[in-house]
């Protein structure tokens, strides 16, 4: 039975690829991801790429290489089972009648957990939470209570919060929540690149700076 | 300045490390682990052994050995930031004023990922919570509602669980609190291991059934 292997390739880096994930890269017939995943691996045979445009097209022509026979892996950063393409597969497959035996998913270290190693909040006592892809983001208010006097009473925990869209709309529609604006807040930018940032701020100092979409943040 | 490094090993065996974890062990001065942890790396130089038993001894010894000026990598098993390592790390470090910026976390996959990788749930919509190490386990009452009957209704999520005790126990406790006993379940044990175990069953069937301690639950 050919395969189609969801392999999460974690935040970037080589440095956070597992053995599974390069030894499965290898012995497919197509891999299928974005050019700074498919870059990950020198030894891949046949590379197909995709971009966030293209993206659900190139979902179908995976599901499609493996109905033909093909072992495919479809590269996902972090993890495919957060916020990854576990979900879009799955729906897919049902689609195109592919069996979901035929799936396999290799699961990658999500930038949420790289977030929490780097600031040092075990993500089993934080909320978590993607707004990766969605619009509304009123969740978190329910999370974050939005007002800061009452802060310890109603909820001590950390958040770690993919936002929806930048960090500073993310930032501006807390404060126009209510949120106190001197709230503590980390941005994570481009976790495990050379240039990856880690920066203690608040959510008013987040208004005045500019930060990339390759951002995770930890409310405090 | 010497180092502290937690390094997450992943479930168990080694096709779940990453590179950044075999390159942290490799060059430190001291690798401190448990018997089937420090296994996986070949070229790890002084290796000490811990067990269950003896644990908070050898978390003692690694933050004296950091102040005493050698570079330590600690293994723990999955993700050292999920019911993991890190957080009696920190307890300690403060009690031996080991400066927090000498540690650092370095992600593993977390047997929660590859369960969720197996069923095929994206951890983002389920319900997921550890009880290892607490003796009380009624906080999954209020996640997965107990009359069968209105279950759609109330949460639809599914749960992955990591529990207090043995599995068995753990299903005794679901169906004394009321929880339908012919709820599906699938119980993941030694993810990972050549002996690795994925069953499909349900909470009355656990009762007669035996796992090992090394298990992670999926609750539909
Ligand atoms: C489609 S989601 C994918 C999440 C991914 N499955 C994971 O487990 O990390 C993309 C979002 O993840 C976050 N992200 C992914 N890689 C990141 C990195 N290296 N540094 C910071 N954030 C990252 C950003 O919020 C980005 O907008
Ligand atoms: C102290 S906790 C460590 C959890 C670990 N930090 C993680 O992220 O997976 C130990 C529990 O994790 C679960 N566990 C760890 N490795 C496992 C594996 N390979 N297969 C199934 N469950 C596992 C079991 O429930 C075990 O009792």
């Amino acid at each position: 039975m050919s395969k189609l292997c969801i392999v999460g390739i974690g935040p970037g880096s080589k440095d956070y690829l597992t053995q599974i994930a390069i030894k499965t890269v290898e012995n497919s017939d197509f891999v299928i991801g974005s050019q700074r995943a498919l870059d990950l691996f020198e030894n891949a045979s046949q590379k197909i790429v995709f971009n966030v445009k293209n993206l659900e097209e190139f979902l179908y022509k995976s599901v499609d290489l493996v109905n033909e026979g093909f072992n495919v892996s479809l590269l996902s950063t972090g993890d495919p089972g957060f916020s990854g393409l576990l979900k879009p597969i799955l729906r897919i497959a049902k689609e195109k009648n592919l069996d979901e035996k035929a799936i396999e998913v290799f699961p990658g270290i999500s930038s949420l957990q790289l977030a929490s190693a780097k600031t040092h909040i075990p993500w089993d006592e934080a909320n978590i939470m993607t707004f990766h892809g969605r619009d509304d983001q009123s969740a978190i208010l329910d999370i974050i209570e939005n007002n800061s006097d009452t802060r310890e009473s109603i909820n001590s925990k950390s958040s770690i919060i993919l936002p929806s869209k930048s960090v500073k709309d993310f930032a501006k529609f807390l404060i126009d929540s209510g949120v106190d604006e001197n709230r503590k807040i980390t941005v994570c930018e481009r976790l495990s690149y050379l240039n990856e940032k880690i920066v203690d701020t608040t959510l008013k100092d987040i208004l005045n700076s500019n930060f990339s979409y390759m951002c995770i943040l930890v409310i405090y």
